[in-house]
């Protein structure tokens, strides 16, 4: 399905994207956290082959991101719901958005983020959370540690 | 090179999405915020196919995230530097991190962030800029405003 394992690579960013570094796959984690929890609503918006929807949604499954319930018994029907696993993705689906709202030439937002109990809209921003500043005033930078190093020392 | 496009969507996350939707993209620009510009220390952490890495760091810069410079004249070699632009995908690359530092089963993580000037390790946290939460208090949800609805209705 992809062309290429990252998985041995020592680095949580790679094993990562082993997980969701298909574009589809993070659709639908967007999909889900807007509460889309049926197939045939993933469908819909995303307009994604029924077999490619399938796959990802089991691949989706099978790494514990949604999780996949029965909501009828006859016939027998499911519908996919995010865990806290799949929920933890938000921090990247906030990046590709803000990043998409500066760079791809929007007008006005068309896709802005709401807290879920109150409908306010949110304004994310990333800190750190010893010093509280922002991080892009830090330079941050990913370095690699002696754990990341066990037998191939330059491969992060 | 991809498969499809999602520029078509009117969403900003569909839309990075189709500029940084590859994993080989998205390593490229971990190593770039790590401080590598040179072809070969691209390719030696990466084990990434030459004419792959070639692609990508066409494609970057073609974008405007990678600068080519040149730096040295006889024989004329160029290095490739983050942009500003570049750099604002740290948010993305944050949370490929985290999501794989707490997922990936790593006894200690492999990779930590550092702030660029001091050195400090930095623990990235995302809050609502208005209220100062964390956003995984708020069950952030993306929802699709008029702006993305021009044609088509159900297209987030």
């Amino acid at each position: 399905m992809r062309r290429k394992t990252y998985s041995g690579m020592a680095c949580p960013i790679a094993q990562t994207l082993d997980v969701v570094g298909d574009p589809w796959t993070l659709l639908i984690v967007r999909d889900a956290l807007s509460g889309i929890t049926r197939f045939a609503d993933f469908q819909a918006r995303l307009e994604i082959p029924r077999n490619t929807l399938t796959d990802r949604l089991k691949l989706l499954t099978d790494h514990g991101i949604l999780d996949r319930r029965r909501y009828q018994d006859h016939p027998p029907r499911y519908d996919y719901h995010l865990t806290s696993k799949g929920r933890d993705l938000r921090t990247v689906i906030v990046g590709l958005l803000q990043w998409g709202d500066q760079y791809a030439g929007f007008d006005e937002p068309p896709v802005v983020l709401v807290d879920g109990h109150t409908g306010q809209q949110l304004d994310p921003l990333l800190i750190d959370r010893n010093t509280g500043r922002p991080l892009n005033e830090l330079n941050p930078k990913p370095i690699v540690t002696r754990a990341g190093r066990p037998d191939r020392t330059d491969d992060p």
